[in-house]
């Protein structure tokens, strides 16, 4: 009796396409290539982004890491991508901005089961354009056709940035003393954070997403997909005035605010100083939830804290026509380092 | 009538868990302080991580992002996380350690659907012994429980690295010349590349994972979780014999190795100069292969080819026993830059 022959097997057929690769990466380089900056010595493809590094007396380097969570399941939803992008490269740029570090270049990580060269080049054209913005070299990423690892249509999205701030100048928020003014600049809705409970309370179908809102004067998926912004640009003329920044993200400003405060200090925020956006009440809402665990999962209309000195406030008000004085630092007592009222 | 109250809803009821998140961050630092260099300016928990960055003439910055792919569904299989977290890190640090650079700080991404922080902990344990083997500093990462993005048990596990090459140090490829000797060096296995084509061929369940092969002289899961070998201590005092090299990844030798050679050269192995590993044969005869595809799929036994001057070869072969001549440089006759003999 023959042995009865195997079927034939491939990489292709077991799900990973390396031309879909290659075509990936080529898309990707058109928009890499428009963020390059004369530092990088390299052309993209190499097995290492090269980065000449000078003009710095006594740098310190500041590294992040980020995804954009499932904001990425609404992208996916309304079939736009190019948005994420750029959320995942301000996210980055803003968290080394904290310190008061420039950015220098950034790496991106996209990973899906079935790889979509389309879906990536739309990724890519937003990570571009926010890099082009703030004058970070793309320089290098990978992308990877998982098969079988993610969900349905899924995919992932992680950045790496790495930026370079003078050790004289870096910002920990360690001159931070109780009287000082904690500014706040407003968010841009979500950001990237909490998308999973919105999912929960609101569904994440093309028609539940496409419901129009009064007050938010948009549809829930324009709503949702809004950018996260960037405060580099705002704020880096005026960073003599900053004693510290907390960039609110995931665990809103109770999780982020103490990352800043130096031992024995606490934050008291007057909620009443600020407009909360509508969307944050509208999530309330729907989702019957508790007024405290608004506070610890979203931003609720703050995006980066900014705390100065009383006498640096009012400058930077003036500069600033959209921050607002939002609390105070003040001594801690018991265990509470946020409180809001 | 009275109007139905919408049941309360939390974070946590959506998936995702803070004291969870706070947890692996915890278990994670532990490991992670176990890496830190003095050039590390702040505690692990600020947003960025901070590496003063000293002791350059002319430095030029090297960094790179991998995932370890599929190989994750294999550790996910047996329960045992702490080798993927070696292999990523490895993987990273052979990839820009191609142009000669060492490391010095390096993040990692772990995410999956619902967060476990055992396992997340594994991961970390491995990532921190790697990153201390070569002094590399684990410098930040990022956690994310993102509910229904991973299929089941899946988790996604992304490492990003940065390096450092004096300018006068760095190998691009560029001096090589038609004549020169390649080296390879033996590979631990897979690696990190093929593993949704073995998937696709064996199965991954425990049960075929678990399966003792005589010629392995292991089980195909201990075979397929070998740990990705890192070149870097036993390469790094002979740099100076070496004018390129390529760490064979996915697209095996024939997507790496083109990498380093100058425009007008192409590389020629005889694959009788080295011995291919049983597991390359097993995966070939049981997926009934082509030759040619397992080439670009596989290291097929090579994870780092070595470029050097027919006078340099010696020397290396002396300084790395392991070391096989497996090829050589010729001028380039048509489409071919990699002839595989």
């Amino acid at each position: 009796m023959p042995r009865r022959k195997v079927p034939k097997q491939t990489y292709a057929a077991a799900g990973v396409n390396l031309d879909s690769a290659a075509r990936a990466k080529g898309l990707i380089f058109g928009h890499a290539r428009s963020t390059l900056r004369p530092e990088v010595l390299t052309d993209l493809g190499f097995f290492g982004g090269l980065f000449e590094f000078k003009g710095f007396k006594h740098p310190v380097l500041v590294s992040s890491v980020d995804g954009v969570g499932t904001k990425l399941k609404v992208a996916s939803a309304l079939g736009k991508y190019n948005s994420v992008g750029i959320d995942l490269v301000n996210h980055c740029v803003n968290d080394i901005f904290t310190c008061g570090a420039e950015p220098l270049f950034f790496l991106d990580y996209i990973a899906m089961s079935k790889l979509l060269p389309e879906r990536v080049e739309a990724i890519a054209e937003g990570i571009a354009s926010a890099c082009r913005e703030v004058g970070c070299a793309l320089i290098g990423g990978e992308t990877a056709e998982l098969p079988g690892v993610y969900s349905g249509n899924d995919s992932e999205l992680v950045g790496f940035i790495i930026g370079v701030v003078e050790k004289g100048k870096v910002i920990l928020g360690e001159e931070i003393k109780a009287g000082d003014i904690i500014l706040g600049l407003p968010s841009s809705g979500l950001h990237t954070n909490g998308y999973s409970l919105v999912r929960r309370i609101f569904g994440e179908t093309r028609e539940s997403l496409d419901v129009y809102y009064p007050e938010l004067e948009r549809t829930l998926g324009e709503e949702l997909l809004r950018t996260h912004r960037s405060y580099y640009r705002e704020l880096k003329p005026h960073l003599e005035y900053v004693k510290g920044m907390a960039h609110i993200t995931g665990g809103g400003l109770e999780g982020n605010v103490p990352r800043v405060l130096p031992p024995g200090l606490a934050a008291r925020f007057d909620t009443g100083s600020w407009i909360i956006p509508p969307i944050f009440e509208l999530i309330q809402r729907q989702g019957n939830i508790e007024r405290a665990e608004m506070y610890r999962v979203f931003n609720m209309g703050i995006g980066m804290a900014v705390v100065s000195a009383p006498d640096d406030c009012n400058r930077l008000t003036k500069a600033l026509p959209e921050a607002k004085v939002i609390g105070g630092v003040v001594k801690q007592e018991g265990k509470a380092r946020i409180i809001i009222n």
